[in-house]
């Protein structure tokens, strides 16, 4: 097991009507910026709920974060937030919202552009308290102290980290008017987000694979159910469950990480705009086929306790893990073919270009430079 | 799933190495009280390297936190603490120099008596700030806000809830030279923590059910290399975090809770004095035994998944399971009969006895009373 230090503060509300708890998280003397993405908070409840929570704190709003939020939309909540001189800031949707009050909440307390805190890590000292009501579990967003932010100029798209949620609140009746799109890759979003932090080295930490298998197991159960509409309670309870707990560093202690997969997939995202979610479905049987050599112990190890595949001949029993695997992502309803996807050669080279120019090493063991992504993307074409 | 709201904001520090990190988590300006055992921290180098790490701070140290800590020897620790003004504690030992700790700090700010906080936990308001060195894993103490306190005057033993550590740090190495018998009941301690959080009702959280699992599974695949002397960095660490990991809060949410064994248990201690994980290993059995109508889907559920006993006659297969689970703790080397601890008639009658005068109704369906709780005695008798 490797050292580590884990430290998680944020409070979890968790459960049907949990959002009217949120009056009691928040002083009364704060001043609250809401944040909010398109409107459909508006047509679930949400938004009443929220209100009526709040209904005795001083609250001003701010609409409009779009998926894969960008800097540009968050300069102008900035602005709103400094005119206001809001203290609390108290994020309501999914989790593009979540990120961008991220970078808001710390841009709040920076001088300069915001942009300039993605670009150099190093400018960030603070942030404006926060709290979240999720309401589309994937990004895992609520309990983490990380955001991915995009640049609409640049075609850019970089993660952030800042500081944890305050609290959070879960509650999965919020979840039950989400396009099946949208739940497909929650989905996959939650899966891969576990894959990342243990299809790596085998031996690390027994505790920390058998949780990991934990929730891809609870994935693979619960997914065909909710897949065919069977949208029940507790479901998307056990789905919101696992889609928080799958980044919130409880599955990563003392073990090493990849994240190759997610690097690839943001550049899908901020070139062709294909959902976060959808992207990692795309790439990741292409990351366990070209690095298969180097990850077979644990592949064998995932194919056997997650799947029930074995086979004498690693090469073969790799290969059909990785048949299931995508299998499983196509049974979600998802292409998972660039070609399928509106992505084309140049987009590849594109990719491989830009990974070069930032001389990019990538996964648990920085085997991940430009060459090898092409040959992912070649792969998943 | 149950609504639940989760919060642990302490940090963990865990690795080889990992004490030196206290001088960077106590601020510099405390007033630091260390609070300690019986001295085997002496011989284990855990002392020094606290010293060490503490050479610019100002320490005052109490000594002598026995097992089973005893509101006596907390009283004098108390009257240091407040004598020195210390404004910070930092508990280096087991669960007992923690759980001791918690009292010391609450009632550091308590102007009464600190067993008032035990009897009233409504007195309990806030508590000098703390830190943990943790040198045998079992409690869960490093991670949580419970503790238990006995009384030597009225031989009794009840829980204290406080609050969270700001730091514990867990450095596998102290573990290397504890006895054989601290580790069985350390192991044991860790399995029913889980068990008193996961045999209950089917069907509540299939993620949490998967989580408590893989700690049972990997106490079960560890527990042999340990006993037979191979107590390598690795199987210690892993033991060390599964301890943590079993009463931190991170697999009981949503879920119902038991803990009928742990009162019984504590009975055992405070009449007796066995060690508190032996007691559990002792006491589970019976509680398996005689609510296995009750638990009988989980009970199921746990033989096959972690056991891997199956039979069409449900009696049987419980019979089988619970068989397994008591052959498990004598695997450990840990004597499970009540009659082979010294314990006699005389004592069952008066835990029936105190449990009747307090009218409890124990366990997640509320059925384990006075009556029930003789007959787990004397099937484990």
């Amino acid at each position: 097991m490797n050292n580590f230090v884990f430290y998680n503060p944020t409070r979890l509300i968790f459960g049907k009507g949990s959002i009217s708890k949120i009056s009691g998280e928040i002083p009364r003397d704060k001043k609250v910026l809401l944040t909010f993405g398109g409107g459909s908070v508006k047509s679930n409840d949400v938004y009443n709920q929220v209100r009526y929570a709040l209904k005795d704190h001083s609250c001003t709003e701010f609409w409009g974060i779009e998926p894969n939020p960008t800097i540009q939309t968050i300069r102008k909540a900035v602005e709103l937030l400094k005119r206001e001189k809001s203290d609390f800031i108290l994020a309501v949707g999914g989790g593009s919202v979540l990120d961008a009050t991220k970078l808001i909440s710390a841009a709040g307390m920076y001088i300069g552009d915001p942009w300039d805190l993605v670009l150099h890590p190093a400018l960030y000292k603070e942030s404006v308290p926060y709290g979240t009501v999720i309401t589309l579990p994937a990004t895992g967003s609520e309990m983490n102290k990380g955001a991915v932010i995009s640049n609409r100029d640049t075609h850019e798209k970089f993660s952030f980290y800042s500081t944890y949620p305050k609290f959070s609140v879960l509650d999965p009746v919020t979840t039950s008017s989400l396009p099946p799109y949208q739940i497909a890759c929650g989905l996959a979003d939650t899966f891969i987000h576990v894959i990342e932090q243990y299809l790596t080295k085998t031996g690390e930490s027994p505790l920390m694979d058998r949780w990991a298998e934990g929730i891809l197991s609870t994935i693979v159960e619960i997914a065909p159910k909710i897949r065919e509409g069977e949208r029940s309670y507790e479901y998307m309870a056990t789905f919101m469950l696992s889609a928080t707990m799958a980044l919130n560093g409880f599955i990563s202690m003392g073990v090493s990480q990849d994240w190759a997969t997610h690097l690839i997939g943001h550049e899908l995202t901020a070139l062709k705009g294909i959902t976060h979610g959808h992207t990692l479905a795309i790439i990741l049987p292409g990351t366990m086929w070209v690095l298969r050599h180097e990850k077979m112990e644990k592949i064998l190890q995932y194919g056997k306790r997650i799947w029930n595949i074995e086979d004498r001949d690693n090469e073969k029993a790799a290969g059909m893990i990785i048949q299931k695997t995508a299998d499983f992502f196509t049974s979600l309803g998802l292409k998972i073919r660039l070609s399928e996807n509106g992505v084309d050669r140049e987009t590849i080279r594109v990719i491989k270009e830009r990974f070069r120019k930032r001389d990019y090493h990538l996964g648990e063991n920085r085997s991940v430079d430009a060459e090898i992504t092409e040959q992912i993307l070649n792969y998943v074409y």
